[in-house]
């Protein structure tokens, strides 16, 4: 499945480009007044190869996992929680939860490596590779094997989704305690940025803490020696399934021409490893929001995309993909509904 | 109606400020994870002095007028765009009626100063002082009956509006061709920031026409003195129709406790002149988005408020508020249905 998906990702035509920001200028405002709307509009005019681009169907894809890491003390959270938030997800009542219902998102989470049995529940999906990663401080978090399990588990999760009912957007959300710490060593390996610089508090960890999880970081890298242009590797050896699993999700929708909202740090380290394994990628994807953790900033500089959302947000989960989604979904109602000069009777600029 | 309604803006009980802070920071997040999101929730519950705010119902307010200072070459755009546009948001066919639309938002237009007629329609509100201001670069702008007149429509407005059906949150957009070197002038004379700094390019005009723009603002300032502190007579000498009618319907939806979001640099404009009639406004407002024109920064440096929404937009209309609300109804929903640690079974940070 992993070569299939890849084999079968197109760049988007840019010869739609002129047609499409031609149509954007002639409505009725001064000339790119609507400023990220605009690009938006045209962005997903050339994912979807149409000028009246739409995002029927939202979704919204949850993967949640735990982390080897977590044992040497990084998060200000319990490793349980990433469990309890699962069960938060499918009982509604998690951020995300109240942000897809807000933007009419079909939510669905996705256990792929969490230590936590569920019981079925319609919006659960089952892929779990292992009860956690290994802990990367000291060995690779997971097998070869394990890794392509991942990306594909994700592709599997997307395209499934897919077949059920075409998808015009997706969100791509996480949970799992620690994941911060893997995140960051993701996007350190693969962008250079030092850990020192790149380190965040993650859920809320203090000085101490942030410092003894920066140097892990650093320690892990020099330990393991990832290639940074081999994003496979990478998630084997410091990521986690969920981040693995979003990378899976991201080749896999953009391989079905599926515009891919990235939410914060973690999201976009899925994204980033993504784009490493197949950069065609990079034309499907949004930035949802612009994270606090600065590790976010280096991933978006390397994938030349700008945030959509600045709220001072840090939660994950899509919640900042979840908003934007609703920004995208007006962009392209602005592209479609919005008349033109000619249209609506009205003089233009001299 | 207008001692009247002034007398009747109670600032918000600032005592149920650390109710509803406990409240959100008891969700399943991070402390202060959902950023601004968390902010808005407890102005909500402080503007509606309630723990479960909402946004029903949501209004737009777009007020239309034209300028006599339009004659000094200051836009891009003819005048008669002005009426042309009314007639597009009565046809459903521009950026604030998509938007609007987008997120179940009622518009009204309202023509408090244009220099065209206008067909009855059902959203249309005739309010007319007089076909557009006078030239305030050689005399006031409006006459004293005018300028009260005008935010005592504005005032009516609102309150016809709110009387036909509660409103929860209300965004106060504008259209009127030359209205940016009018909102500059005006928050010019109340923030002391100086013309040849704070003026834009309002429709995108060119560098020679920017410089007339701003000189011509400066002498006008010099040639009418207007006293900082008194929001009635700066609107008078410098303002316009739909500024004041800003004005009073942010004083009013103040006096019933709504929610005000202004949108880029006029409606903030008609907000600052509101805030400098009766300061206690400032509890109910938000700043919807940051626009690109530079003076609207003054503006809210003065009122003390950050925008919600940073898309590089520069349109008016109401399309930054129209977007901002969308954001403000999520974050209610946040506060009302999002689940505690203890609701959710979830283990809080050590």
């Amino acid at each position: 499945m992993y070569q299939h998906v890849i084999d079968g990702i197109e760049r988007v035509d840019a010869a739609l480009r002129p047609v499409a920001q031609q149509k954007i200028d002639g409505k009725t405002k001064p000339l790119g007044a609507l400023g990220r709307l605009e690009a938006l509009a045209v962005q997903m005019s050339l994912i979807q190869n149409k000028l009246n681009p739409d995002v029927e169907r939202k979704s919204m894809l949850v993967f949640a996992a735990d982390h080897g890491i977590a044992s040497e003390g990084v998060s200000a959270f319990p490793a349980e929680v990433t469990g309890q938030m699962v069960g938060n997800f499918l009982a509604g009542g998690a951020a995300i939860n109240v942000l897809c219902r807000h933007h009419d998102i079909d939510i669905r989470v996705v256990d792929i490596g969490v230590n936590a049995d569920f019981k079925a529940h319609p919006d659960l999906i089952r892929k779990k590779i292992r009860k956690g990663t290994r802990n990367f401080a000291v060995e690779s978090a997971m097998t070869a094997g394990e890794v392509l399990a991942a990306v594909e588990a994700g592709m599997a999760v997307f395209l499934r989704e897919f077949e059920h009912c075409p998808i015009g957007i997706v969100g791509l959300g996480e949970m799992g305690i620690a994941n911060t710490t893997s995140a960051t060593a993701v996007i350190c390996a693969i962008t250079g940025v030092s850990p020192g610089e790149a380190t965040g508090r993650g859920t809320g960890i203090d000085d101490q803490a942030l410092k003894h999880k920066a140097a892990l970081i650093e320690k892990a890298l020099d330990l393991h020696q990832p290639d940074p242009v081999n994003g496979l590797e990478i998630l084997q050896k410091v990521g986690g399934y969920e981040i693995a699993g979003i990378a899976g999700a991201v080749l896999a929708a953009a391989s079905k021409r599926t515009a891919v909202v990235l939410d914060g740090l973690i999201s976009t380290a899925g994204g980033l490893a993504a784009y490493q394994i197949c950069p065609a990628i990079g034309d499907y994807l949004i930035s949802g929001h612009r994270s606090v953790e600065v590790a976010q900033r280096s991933a978006l500089e390397h994938l030349n995309i700008e945030p959509v959302v600045d709220l001072g947000m840090r939660l994950g989960e899509g919640t900042g993909a979840a908003l934007a989604i609703g920004t995208v979904d007006a962009a392209c109602r602005i592209m479609r509904e919005m008349a033109s000069f000619e249209e609506a009777g009205v003089s233009n600029s001299s």
